[in-house]
């Protein structure tokens, strides 16, 4: 995925990366031989490091891979005073990122890529509520839609944590796959823009635990009250703004179809990537729903097709296989379950 | 001030201090011929590292301290795979110390102390709401009691960036003084703590801008109405325990009769601080409540000996001139100060 992205977003060839916890060096290898550039390859660990130097070797990529050894924020806080502006950043730590997060914003140049992977998902979902309010800030509780949840939290954290330091960020593609979360995000250097980014984007969501409704909100103290007559619960901070760019998602699927050698899988999630990102709703799990409906769940791919029908946007999506990621109002969503569950 | 609270707080003689932006020494050189102990001096400056190195010689204290000419964070961050674990870190940066305050917490060994200045009192005072948001996260308004606004939100920043990577923060000295502010705090690694810390500690403060009436909240729902019948303004995540811990004033305040070469001015401030300590509620500036209860302004010693008269506890700030601290409740305090005024 990182290669697709690279492929498809970065402009110029000679591009600067850094690959943090690099492992064996594989990603990095691949990025090079994709998409070019130069790149650093870092681990702390000495065994990794003496694989990354073979790597390189093997791979006859002297001129362009450097091989280090040394602690990640120590990398990317030397690389402030060398002068030395980097064009792409790939965070791929065991567990939570938040520990390398505002070492990396420093040494990036003025407009930049950073690839972050978290494995941390069970704080960044709520299913550890004291771990989220400890590492996150949010006290918050389970709900229907976590894996989106775990995004818009991380996407949230990286984007106050860059504004602190004077960089506003974009999220260009978001995926959450098995265990864990992977996020492309650009970064450009302005207080103005990173002043923008965190007014409009970091606020809260509003969720009825009675009903399952949802929406954002900017102003914790403005939300509607739930169909049940109850008051919302409120969730955040969080991001509240897209968390995918069509347009990079396009490019991106573009590039796969060109490569033959790629996971099946890959592809699958991008197809639904594509179809799920105009809709900026949290997506709602239909098990869920219908239960609180005291339904049958009708097919998914049915009550897509019948919401489209109706003229509203619907679509399944790469993060449950249970969820629904649809504009149709609350009241609209419901009437067409009760209708095909009738049936 | 640093001299005195280290004297008075650290147990150890052979401690392990770090001033990460020492400019030409002075603070760090005092600490060891003051307290002891042994210490790295930080500058990141080249000719700020020769007049550290020239006043180490200087002092023939080339044994117990060090000259190092490196970014602070990657010093810090190099200092965690050292091994070595450090007891005290100095930050006095030019400005804010939020780019530095994710490194300093990861060097420290169990239990530590790290002193922190902040030059950057606007945004933390919310003279610039915008970068108030930017920077510290919090939509802000004006308040009475901006000093200590400032203090409270510096705190809380420290302690949510401090529990994300696992470390408790209480605070134990925090002054402000003409235009920045200084706070000792003492570190612990402890999940658990971090938690009760975050929880506990880190709310909101309600503000009634038409009434001035204010207090804590941990739930930003639950906040009284204002007399006038308003809904109060919520302000926060931030701190809302106590920001100075009386045993430490106490302390100190003992160092410095001991000392005889004291500017006056450290002094009264200990001393005032020694008797606001006591009170957690935000102070409040007497001209503004005047202004708003539409009387003349009664002198500030009087309202004190008279509210104390009373049985409640009163008395000046050291934050601003114009500012009590008083657990008595808002109406008893309208009260006295009508009557005052009626004389």
């Amino acid at each position: 995925l990182t290669t697709l992205f690279l492929k498809s977003t970065m402009l110029k060839r000679d591009f600067l990366f850094v690959d943090l916890r690099a492992g064996g060096g594989g990603r990095g290898i691949r990025i090079s031989l994709d998409v070019g550039g130069e790149g650093l390859l870092n681990d702390m660990d000495p065994r990794a490091y003496h694989y990354i130097k073979r790597n390189i070797l093997v791979n006859k990529l002297e001129g362009r891979l450097e091989a280090y050894n040394q602690e990640a924020n120590t990398l990317l806080n030397m690389l402030v005073l060398s002068g030395i502006t980097l064009d792409y950043v790939d965070v791929d730590p065991y567990g939570s990122p938040i520990p390398y997060i505002d070492s990396v914003f420093k040494p990036l140049c003025k407009k930049a890529y950073i690839g972050i992977t978290a494995t941390d998902l069970a704080p960044l979902s709520c299913t550890h509520p004291r771990k989220t309010l400890v590492r996150y800030w949010n006290k918050c509780i389970r709900v229907d839609f976590e894996k989106e949840y775990a995004l818009r939290l991380l996407i949230a954290s990286t984007a106050m944590r860059a504004a602190a330091l004077g960089f506003a960020v974009t999220p260009l593609l978001s995926t959450v796959y098995k265990h864990y979360a992977r996020i492309f995000i650009e970064s450009e250097r302005s207080y103005n823009r990173a002043f923008r980014v965190i007014n409009e984007c970091v606020g809260y969501i509003w969720y009825c635990t009675d009903t399952l409704e949802r929406g954002y909100t900017r102003d914790p103290y403005d939300t509607p009250n739930c169909t049940s007559g109850k008051r919302p619960i409120v969730l955040g901070k969080t991001w509240i703004c897209s968390i995918t760019v069509p347009d990079t998602v396009s490019r991106v699927l573009l590039e796969a179809e060109k490569t033959g050698f790629l996971r099946l899988e890959t592809l699958k999630i991008l197809e639904k990537l594509r179809d799920e990102v105009s809709i900026n709703t949290p997506y709602i799990r239909l098990d869920k729903l219908c239960s609180v409906l005291k339904v049958n769940m009708p097919k998914i791919d049915l009550l897509v097709s019948k919401l489209r029908e109706l003229g509203f946007q619907a679509t399944k999506t790469h993060m449950d296989v249970r969820g629904l990621k649809t504009n149709a109002p609350f009241e609209e969503l419901a009437r067409v379950i009760y209708e095909l569950a009738k049936r």
